[in-house]
């Protein structure tokens, strides 16, 4: 055990969360349940004091998280080793930390990601899933897999992701990202299919954008060579296919 | 399409159920949110009569379904191929019908069953799951599956699981039942534990008493050798074990 004097400390928490009823990560207007609003109080109630969180990647309402990263500064005497039981102890059930490590000062938990992940996971079924309906987006037709992997491959590299990014980002700012991986299979012998995708950072709404076109794509309402055209125009309003639901996306892994 | 005439039609519906808003399968009391009470419902709205719903094996309050088998008879005009989506349009969100298709009127959801399949999920992780906890047993302690494996083949085989069934069951009837499979598995790379058990028939919460002893084999609180000896006392009260909890048990499959 580290005995910890009453310095301050950087700790990262890794984070899970069941999205379905969290009006996303970020505080908002007051009564709004968010994931951040539920974290910093249980973090002030270990800590004694207010507690910031700075999020890699802020989840929009519905959105779940399996390995969201967060950093906050702390003081007080509660052993590192101890924090991740204390604030799971504190937690609803559909929010937890999987881990809590001390990081140099330097460490941010946005601007030092070098990669992240997300999941897209699609229930491809003629009927709805009461299991799974949580976790994943219903899609009755079935879907071609293979002229999906073929438009996803369109994805990959480094490129102006503008046709997939929603109004509200950053103006003025790069809508070029670096898609390092964009993956699409069965979860099993199905029906779920998964999108995977890898890259440097993310514009708002792109996963659910870029899983909007595959899917008009799996369900051939949208051919590949219309995605190269997509792709060219960088912009959202010529991107004539739907934003993805929130259910079906998953913040998988923030990388280092 | 079929054309259906005005005569009374069994149809077999596979059920999807997330058990943790239900208080089990079966009606109860007033008031009880029940998947019968809610199916009988939704049917009696397409068929315009009073329906009864038998099923293969009532689940206990919290225990989820993704293939629970159930058989209704029907009279009214509605085409056997609509009756899935028709209930769907009507059922909540943690109710789904697979599909519903006409069976011959000798047909038993419960006496026809030759076989089912349960499996029982535990989280084996040092936090808990926000994301997975619907749906598994939080388990910190490191499991030893290697020793579960072991306790698991002496499950095998047609043999009295008196030593499994809690209080509860038709009483003076035999206890004897015939397990055909029982495996102890890794999903994915971890950390979910899956137990999956395959019998003619189970007694009840023997599902739940199975896994409550292969976790404490996991857990090296018994032994191997000890299985032998709770197996052949016949007696749930010589059984030391707890019942594993009801949300990591789900109904898989029944076959005809």
């Amino acid at each position: 055990m580290t005995e910890t004097g009453n310095q301050r400390r950087r700790i990262k928490l890794v984070l899970e969360y069941d999205g379905t009823d969290f009006a996303g990560f970020q505080i908002q207007g007051k009564g709004e349940r968010t994931v951040q609003g539920i974290l910093e109080a249980a973090l002030a109630s270990i800590a004694g004091h207010d507690v910031t969180v700075v999020v890699a990647g802020r989840t929009d309402s519905g959105v779940h998280a399996r390995g969201q990263v967060a950093h906050v500064d702390l003081m007080g005497r509660i052993p590192t080793e101890r924090i991740a039981g204390a604030l799971n102890s504190r937690l609803p059930a559909d929010l937890s930390v999987r881990s809590a490590s001390e990081v140099d000062p330097s460490f941010h938990a946005r601007f030092s990601a070098k990669q992240r992940t997300y999941v897209y996971l699609i229930w491809n079924a003629p009927y709805r899933s009461a299991v799974w309906g949580r976790f994943t987006t219903w899609e009755g037709k079935p879907l071609d897999i293979g002229a999906m992997r073929e438009a996803a491959g369109l994805l990959i590299g480094s490129r102006d992701f503008g046709a997939f990014a929603n109004a509200g980002g950053d103006p003025g700012s790069t809508t070029v990202r670096d898609v390092r991986r964009v993956d699409v299979r069965l979860i099993g012998s199905g029906p779920i299919v998964a999108i995977r995708v890898t890259a440097n950072g993310f514009l708002r709404s792109m996963v659910r954008n870029l899983a909007g076109v595959l899917i008009s794509v799996g369900r051939r309402d949208t051919t590949v060579a219309r995605v190269a055209q997509i792709i060219a125009t960088g912009n959202r309003e010529q991107n004539p296919c739907a934003t993805a639901p929130a259910q079906g996306l998953c913040l998988m892994r923030v990388e280092y």
